[in-house]
């Protein structure tokens, strides 16, 4: 199929992107269920093959004999659920990763934006049949429940990959790529013929986590594509095989159409011999986008910073929950102890610390003390885990040991205990690592435990003075350590407007009485800007302006006739 | 006023705007000849009343007897034409000029922002009355000819300014600010009232410079401004007055409307006792708005980058033309002489550099030796800078005497002189600074001298062995020492082919074969992007998507009813 042929054929999808983008309305282009009737009857079953066969083999073209000359192969996935992947990956130099990325890339960047975006659509559609796939190696890399999994990585993080290239396209054909420009002088004018040429920063390096390989990944990967640079995606060692079908797909869909495959490339190391570093410093790396903890974020910030580099992070930070008033208790409850339970709380938007005035929450005509607030949380965060049919689902399995060990190390703190955590049975898992939530009780005398990061299912209950006091915390929390979520529970409008101004000034998003199917640590694509880019937490946001705008420069060339 | 009605009144000037940033076509708000037709019969002779009555003078409100309480009185501009300005500008607190800002910020950025363009675009219109004033002020701090004094400060700048509105306005307008999100869910659909607020990053420093102190500062103060940030506006203290009118008619504009005026503040410091840093390095300063010299430019630019402050610069390069052949020399070169000889070559887009084939250059039929070509270009310079009516007005006057010095040091290189640099007479100003453009011929092995920034009327004719070899060495000298333009004279397409690509890969814009009524050193607001970010000239650029987009946030408020 001819470039312009894909043009036409995408168009459609594009567009609506690119007025999902515009309006904030509901937009998903992949359908979120794992359904059969939606992907097909054998879906389910013929991804699950897939997963099975790739097992104990190098990934993909590799593992059908047609592996490249250069490099090692090398790989170390294991499934939380408690087996070995044995998937091995080609490990390429740096130094050939970057050479194969330059020479990609100047035929990339000469393309017309609309057809970069088709090329990436078509590698989206291509990779969004292998949905059910990339689900079992989301859940068997991350330990994520399927569905959820499944949703993550495929329709929610291609939408996500859609929302950047929509954005990038918008942006780009912001301006006319030329023009006759006709100066009046008078009785003439002076004509200057005039192109605008989109020229890509450079290589674009996607660093990816362990916990959403894919969803975290692909904003940057096709922000990068979209905006004419090559990019090289070095996804953790722990999560490789989910987003090495996408760039596989991707790769498969360049060559198929004649284009380079080495415009998207994969960087594959290992934890004693990591090459993200030597990858970010090396000079043709230009943008750098990161997903991923703190501690080595502001590393990779730092040395972008002292070198120029444009850089893209989602760290994370530690997000609050105020809880005032509720019309409901039972729904809002049920609510926030969902977004504590789901994926065990092993999610950069989970709520941690929980703030409830000592004076008591309103529920309708009555006033309920901390105490009670906290026993009704338990008993919903206790309905959603223990559930026989969900329960194990919902809390999935815990992606890393350090998350296991952090608990126990919130356990050791001495703290009053709401909630204990234990492990929860993967029937048929019967070595897999999973922890449900553990909630602690604090006092905000206890700042220097609560203002850090517990990854993973632990929160703290901390009673506060008043709402007031509870808002200013929140705020002072957001500036000094970051968020990307912050939850509300209040009927009062007055409160809840007071609670909006300080914690939209501290820079973080706001949400407000959530209760049912809509989770705070959720976020869509087209609606949703994930991350303001406004608090420590980051400085990135899916997807916004800055997102694409700061990926190529636009370059003028004026001819007189 | 109220500011809808404001709204309605500018919204046209708004439209026009943003509809010229998208089609880059001929856009001019303000007409650029400084004609009593256009601007009423006495708007010279009132506009150098106006001067004539602020010299030795405290500026503006202040010298009516409105002096603040705060801070001493300084200023020490001189005229390049031989003279004390003897005006003095409150020297406010570095901490009273923050504390002013940061309390004035939250009500501007409460405002929509077609409010903001409006109250903006209004404070243009009310200072566009000065624009006579501003050119004496411009001639007599920068050294610029009147003529051109009035359209780089007046006119030019002035639609500097609209364009950055014009841009912001466009990117907050790109998204919805609000919508009524509704996620189909089966039999039933979940609501969710969603805000996007816009949250300016904090206070924007605007670091002026002494050559153009309205021209290129008003993109970031504008830029600034329409997406909320409260502007410290820091001009160089040799050029104050220009830009002091442009705050004064903000102040005066905000004032009447009931808005705070310390939305924009001037910040006025002397050469012995800078305060730039201080600013600069103030924790609310969150934007940093630099134009001027590189070595200062670096500083700025790192102490940005290490506290994480937003910055765009243009600094300064070194610019390059190649002459490999010409359909027309008394054109042509007519049209290059002329580049050389405006303002005495003291813009930052000014050639430096013009390297020709040492094997000849083709006019029409015949071959001319770089001898032959040297002496056509001085021969236009002569004729442009010696004209008894028009050279002293192209040439104007030197604005500080590091560029005369500069100009010893150049002559001091024992290079052949192509043309001399001498003094031109300012008719009424006996004692004014000035020099006509100084052409050396160098050699490629001289790129010790040649690729440094000689900023001033000093270049140089370099022969090279060929056309490819002068390319690459344009394209090497952007890569290391950046350049705001260059100048290609060929009739060759493959020759142009072959320079634009190598050159735009460089990161640096392309002129062809200007040779009427509109120079390289010239930059159309609306069309041309000046500077292109991609090189080591400085990473900004007016105004593309970027240079308003990294202003603000934009922050999700989420409310399920």
């Amino acid at each position: 199929m001819s470039l312009s042929a894909l043009v036409v054929k995408h168009q459609a999808t594009i567009d609506a992107a690119v007025a999902a983008n515009r309006d904030r309305t509901f937009h998903a282009h992949w359908p979120e269920p794992p359904s059969g009737k939606i992907y097909g009857e054998t879906a389910n079953e013929d991804g699950l093959k897939a997963f099975q066969a790739q097992l104990n083999t190098p990934f993909g073209e590799w593992g059908k004999g047609n592996a490249e000359s250069e490099g090692s192969f090398v790989g170390e996935e294991v499934s939380p659920y408690g087996f070995e992947l044995g998937i091995t990956y080609p490990a390429l130099s740096v130094d050939t990763l970057m050479t194969r990325a330059s020479d990609a890339q100047t035929a990339w960047q000469a393309l017309p934006v609309a057809e970069r975006a088709a090329v990436l659509v078509e590698a989206l559609e291509r990779g969004a049949k292998r949905f059910f796939e990339i689900g079992y190696a989301t859940m068997h890399t991350t330990g994520q429940g399927f569905v959820m999994a499944f949703q993550s990585s495929g329709p929610h993080g291609f939408d996500r990959a859609l929302e950047a290239i929509a954005m990038g396209y918008a942006a780009q054909q912001a301006f006319a790529s030329s023009v006759a420009w006709a100066k009046p002088m008078g009785k003439f004018s002076v004509e200057i013929e005039k192109r605008y040429r989109v020229v890509p920063k450079g290589i674009d390096l996607v660093i990816g986590c362990s916990t959403f390989p894919v969803w975290n990944s692909t904003p940057g990967i096709f922000a990068g594509l979209v905006t004419g640079n090559s990019v090289i995606v070095k996804p953790h060692p722990g999560a490789i095989y989910p987003i090495a079908i996408v760039v596989e797909e991707l790769r498969r869909t360049l060559a198929d159409l004649g284009l380079d495959p080495n415009i998207c490339q994969l960087a594959v190391d290992t934890v004693e011999k990591p090459i993200t570093m030597d990858l970010l410093q090396h000079p043709a790396v230009k943008i750098v986008d990161y997903t991923g903890g703190p501690s080595f974020g502001r590393l990779v910030e730092e040395a972008c910073f002292t070198s120029g580099k444009v850089v893209f992070t989602e760290k994370a930070g530690v997000n609050s929950v105020i809880i005032d008033s509720m019309d409901d208790a039972d729904r809002a409850l049920g609510n926030l102890a969902f977004s504590l339970s789901l994926y065990a709380g092993q999610m950069c938007t989970a709520p941690q610390n929980i703030y409830i005035p000592a004076s008591g929450v309103n529920v309708g005509d009555e006033t309920w003390s901390v105490e009670q607030v906290a026993a009704k949380l338990k008993e919903h965060v206790d309905a959603h885990v223990l559930n026989e049919k969900s329960g194990a689902g919902t809390v999935g399995a815990i992606q890393s040991q350090a998350t296991l060990n952090r608990i126990a190390e919130a356990k050791a703190l001495g703290l009053p205990v709401v909630r204990d955590s234990a492990a929860v049975a993967h029937p048929g898992f019967d070595a897999s690592r999973s922890a449900t939530p553990l909630i602690l009780m604090a006092t905000t005398d206890e700042e220097d435990i609560t203002t850090r990061e517990w990854f993973g299912p632990i929160s703290f209950i901390i009673p506060t003075g008043s709402f007031d006091e509870a808002v200013a915390l929140v705020a002072k929390s957001v500036r000094e350590h970051g968020a990307l979520t912050t939850l509300i529970y209040s009927t009062d409008e007055k409160k809840m407007d007071l609670a909006e101004q300080a914690i939209v000034s501290a820079g973080a998003p706001v949400a407000f009485n959530f209760n049912s199917f809509v989770w705070v640590n959720q976020s869509a694509a087209f609606s949703d800007f994930h991350g303001t880019g406004a608090n420590p937490a980051g400085n990135a946001t899916f997807a916004d302006w800055s997102f694409v705008t700061n990926r190529y420069n636009v370059i003028g060339v004026r001819t007189q006739k």
